[in-house]
């Protein structure tokens, strides 16, 4: 299950209530921000050269990441510590063998895949390469979607400025009439608006949301590493739990059933 | 004890005495910079992509987070040094396991929690690995806290900048009356100034403060693991003060009652 | 065999389609934007400082690069784990010996090279070292071939700005003539236009495709090494295998004919 | 004995020259820049702000470390490397206890703590690992002072747009009089220049000169350590200056009465 | 021997052709441009800031060093893997001690300081040790070298800027004259103008050079260090060449007498 993330939900739309507000409050209207062709040069532009940047393919999970950035993980990582030493009690009764049942349960394929590894008997310095590569791997394919939306974010307020400039050259050529000076000016600066809205609006946040979803995510498989390494190593729950519990803020320590991992320490 | 951190709170205040001052120099009143439509579209626009760039927690975490850069932490390092001293003195007496009844009177967790591992019998090696890992995890949630000011400084200019151009549309679209032309680019400018604003006077500095009560407490905590694991190993009490004063400034060695623990060195 | 890159292909002519677009529904023409001079300055003073930055060699296979940001690489990393999988089972069967004669029908340079060293009865350490050493300096070869690239997209911008103050100066010591203002400025804004066209349309463009390749290319070869370390070792080829596909998206590990390395998930 | 620093005295002088005389040649009065209320706004706001961003004795060290930058370290790593080969020669000749007398005499603190140490027979890791601890935190203290001057010089040019713009506010305001519309709109821009020069002048400057003066410092704090270690470990005195030339310049290396440790080699 | 590097030159020479085209074509005369107040407070200002920045000796040495960028070093990579190759060989065949005469006819002192601490008999640890900080204070000088350039980059447009700002601030306080506003404005932009020249066509493409001039120089002695130690450790000179070679492109392993050590694969 995954659930929706209300917080980057929130924030775009209130990020457009606000524009919305500026220009009415201001006696203008929202038609006068509209043009199509503005649009085009300044969103076409800053995509192309985001696809010039990029693989096809590459380019298609970009865009479709923009659906990732609005949703929270469910499992949190107080909750996986919980498994991880409901797992360790397992091992340390039954045997490391009788993970192989419990790891049919799990939701997560990157600690089922650990557990498999565990009771297949391989070397723990294997394991722990494996799943470290595989770590690695998973942060070098979320770095290239935050990448892909950095790209958006750079390239908004560039093409933005070039299709300015387009406007500035046409309206400084065409001066006779005085009265289509200050109109002709406003159309080249709607592409900077444009390009500054998809940077600083869209890109920009996005990305900064997916860095902190992959940090999180990261912090998370951490932990799994270095509890299946203790579950293997056959250490003590009760040295498991206060090993693991060393990446959760002290608030989160005591109610497992809490929904964060960050800190509100002083 | 928390005491209230005299340097921001003065640096605030003098910051808006400044403005203030530079308004009433000019000639000009306050009531001239005060428009809420700019207020809305900058400082909403701005927190509005701030959230989008986090989770709801983390974002209320951030807001809270100010507090946080108004306040001196008690402890020093030097009299944390002299508190480590004293315990590494009791433990060559009484033994380590007698450092149980002296954790009990520490205010200090993280240092209560390593005399306890160290007390409990816990492997050298992996009482450095649970603190170590503990002091990572806290420099991350310090960090995420850092990263909403340094989101926020970045967002209030880009927004300023937004209700600038929205403004200047505007204005561009509606010259025919001369003498609106001024106060309406005014109107506009100010949304770059409440930008400028939120950036400089506000958000900047406090990250910078965040940052630079993160690196105290850092080092602080550093202190603290070198001066457990000398005292587990029963190092000679003055070879750990020889040590642990390695941290600190000359000047600061001398006077254990000194308050600070940066440098005036040449 | 390499074929045409399709997405940075389109993505040039696509960023060309838009600003032209952009001219036409304006209501400008094509022509008030080309003026020769301009171009001279901005493209020639920008390649003349790039020229300046490099040896002569590095400039001409700069220059020369652009094409390979044209291209895709061949061979993907779930064929070649297949391939170096093949590889070690041979090697199980018919001894190390026996890679010689598979070496002769690769394509691949680097692997091949491995396979001689192992079958040459190499240390591993050597063969690790002496495959390292050529990993990092072909990295440091494309760095500087990105580098280049990254000095154009530095250099256009500033010498359109330097091309547009050599305008402004002349326009405002010639201001008798108040209609010949405007279109002097405009021929003044259009090298700052060129400049910018020149950095977000082709050279960050190009700049960041070839780092996009490089890592790319960079995952392939550390694919290899692990790989034909294993392979000399001996190891069992499930558990290469499954050391190896660490390296893929979940996705790609079950479809070796599947075309990309990137991640789709969630 | 500490020397003053010619060039940065210069340096701050000259930058004063040059805008003096650019002002006269350009027929202007100085006091036509000079503008107190400006002056508040920008110096004062940029200080409010740096003052946020420390403590209050993070803030007083910064303020006196501009006398820092303009002194010159006595002793340079040429007459240091000279030093302790003669202190390895005392020490081969007369026994490592013989080097507490050759210790009084010095006037480098941080040489002569670790001969102490080597004089009190502690053991070299140790040793190294008291005196890296030092280096570490000299540094740090060094950074915390540079990072007040980088503050600085972003706060200064900061508060001088917000001047501007505050300044341009009132002014777009009240055009009725055109003739004030110059004058007003000249003050605006003085906070401008006003946060320009504090940046460029004497904030980033100062830092500059620190991160040098911190770079050199510490490379003979390197030199002292190795030298050290060398010391303890009896090793022959010409192996141990064929190892510490290796940090001089070649040309460096014959002349110890030389000044200087910087390159001049191809 | 030192060659010119040509592509230097030529950039330096075809980037003032440029901007004098540039000038002509616009109908405009050189000596619209050259304005002699504005020189001396831009790159006045500019050098004094960067004298500021530095210590005397460095700044001579920076500003000596622009020769350094228009040389082309003499020994390429691939000659000088030959001569290691060569000296193994003749290791191999007359023992190390026969080396000291090799090492006579030696132009690198590098290699030969090398050479004689092998023949000294030194340790391999030391060796490595010795060199390797001769590597690292060698780059470190360049750094300082390539520091001065960045400096002098980042000087000149803000030097240029304080002067637009000076001439700014004079024009607004003087116009009365409606016809000498134009003048005092295109004298106020060339200070503008000459910090952007400063930066982009000399100061930025120098550093850049440095850069890649001392990169170059990096790798070749980085190949200096691994084939002295390999013919100290007595190994077969087909192994230490399949080594050396990893350092080189494909293209220059097969031709000894080719010129460059970049890439050109694919």
């Amino acid at each position: 299950m995954i659930f929706v993330d209300i917080a980057t939900i929130i924030g775009i739309i209130l990020g457009l209530v606000m524009m919305v507000f500026g220009v009415i409050s201001n006696g203008s209207s929202i038609t006068e921000y509209l043009h199509v062709p503005s649009a085009i040069i300044t969103f076409g532009g800053a995509f192309a050269s985001t696809l010039t940047s990029h693989t096809l393919q590459e380019f298609v999970t970009g865009i479709k990441s923009f659906a990732l950035a609005l949703k929270v993980p469910v499992l949190n990582t107080t909750q996986m510590i919980t498994s991880i030493i409901e797992l360790s009690n397992v091992a340390r009764k039954e045997g490391l063998l009788s993970l192989e049942e419990a790891a049919t349960e799990l939701d997560e394929p990157f600690l089922k895949k650990g557990i498999l590894l565990v009771v297949d008997g391989t070397d723990p310095e294997l394991v722990r390469g494996i799943l470290e590569t595989e770590l690695v791997s998973i942060e070098e394919r979320h770095k290239k979607i935050i990448g892909f939306w950095d790209t958006v974010a750079a390239m908004g307020p560039a093409w933005g400025m070039i299709g300015t400039l387009l406007g500035l050259v046409s309206m400084l050529n065409n001066m006779s009439d005085p009265n289509s000076i200050g109109p002709n000016m406003a159309v080249a600066l709607i592409t900077t608006l444009y390009g500054s809205m998809l940077a600083n609006w869209i890109a920009t946040p996005i990305a900064n949301k997916l860095r902190v979803n992959n940090a999180a995510e990261m912090q998370q498989k951490e932990v799994m590493i270095e509890g299946l390494l203790s579950i293997q190593a056959g250490e003590n729950p009760r040295v498991i739990e206060e090993k693991l519990k060393s990446f959760l803020a002290p608030k989160d320590r005591e109610n497992p059933q809490d929904e964060a991992d960050f800190g509100g320490e002083e």
